[in-house]
């Protein structure tokens, strides 16, 4: 059966991003390649990791993640990862602008759902078939998310470094339960992985 | 040289205890032990964590954790641990109401320290010799010394569990990196260990 997964790259303080996104800085102010260097530097010692990041049939991400500004689409804007993108596969982007889909290479298609988080949830579904979904970020849709009860597992990449301020995971989600299922990792992250408990 | 420590346990969620504690609930409503059962349920399998938290030789803690109330002390109440409180050692209590010093059984002592957190932190080295310092407690005591760049050695016990809101951990602490030094742990609890980096 398909599990709704969500992995994400945390500060020690609870942040997956810095104050002040932007298309120069898009993990915000000062953070760079903090929260993810782990992933460049040393990608072999997380090779399980990346498989299981790899593994999903189906992305959903907020508009935030996908890129920078809120108002009406810069059509040339075609998100932050160039002509092929790392999901190769349908990756449905929350947004309220409607725009028509983007056909990427490599298997990477974005949908854009302007009817919610249910719908575009429910497409990812279909999408995946009997895979994974995975809820790719950022914050504010990964909490949306939560605070619905709609991820199963939850793999927090906790970073030695205290951001003090920024985006904000866990923010509103409400209290619950968790089972720890796995912990590894390099002095560059620890991974933590967790059954949400309903 | 005396190494200023720091142990906390806190949900995933950073908060190391959870909304309106008072001294039926210390932890906040509904936490009860949630937080700390590992310590109970489970000694044998944490015995170097907790023989780590056991080590130092004296202890500062704010007032909210030596017990509840803000205003005049009521001086029937000599904190949560009875007549044998587990420091062994001198603690220093952060107030802003004098008190006399109250010794208890078995070598604990509650100084009470009005001239803030830089003196209470010289009276507890003092205190301590050539052994280590630890920074008890709660949430807000911990953050002042955090911002204050004082503490060297952060050991956070992550629980499995999201609690939504509560007494935060690294509130206003400001951006500093940590370098992992040790994890380990149960199904009940994770312990990573940071030195901190300045």
């Amino acid at each position: 059966m398909t599990k709704v997964t969500c992995d994400m790259a945390m500060s020690v303080d609870g942040f997956v991003a810095g104050i002040n996104q932007s298309e120069a800085e898009p993990f915000g102010e000062g953070v760079g390649t903090r929260l993810h260097r782990w992933m460049f530097d040393e990608p072999e010692a997380h090779a399980a990791v990346l498989a299981a990041i790899d593994a999903p049939r189906a992305y959903v991400m907020g508009r935030n993640m996908f890129g920078p500004g809120r108002g009406a689409w810069d059509l040339q804007w075609k998100g932050w990862w160039g002509d092929e993108p790392p999901y190769h596969a349908p990756v449905f982007v929350l947004t309220h602008q409607p725009r028509e889909p983007l056909a990427m290479q490599g298997g990477t298609t974005f949908t854009f759902v302007t009817d919610g988080i249910e719908s575009a949830l429910a497409q990812a579904r279909e999408a995946a078939g009997d895979g994974d979904v995975a809820i790719a970020g950022g914050a504010a849709t990964v909490n949306q998310y939560l605070a619905a009860g709609s991820i199963d597992e939850l793999r927090l990449h906790v970073v030695p470094v205290v951001l003090g301020a920024g985006e904000r995971l866990f923010d509103g989600v409400g209290a619950f339960d968790l089972e720890r299922l796995e912990v590894s990792g390099s002095d560059l992250v620890t991974h933590l992985s967790y059954r949400v408990v309903r």
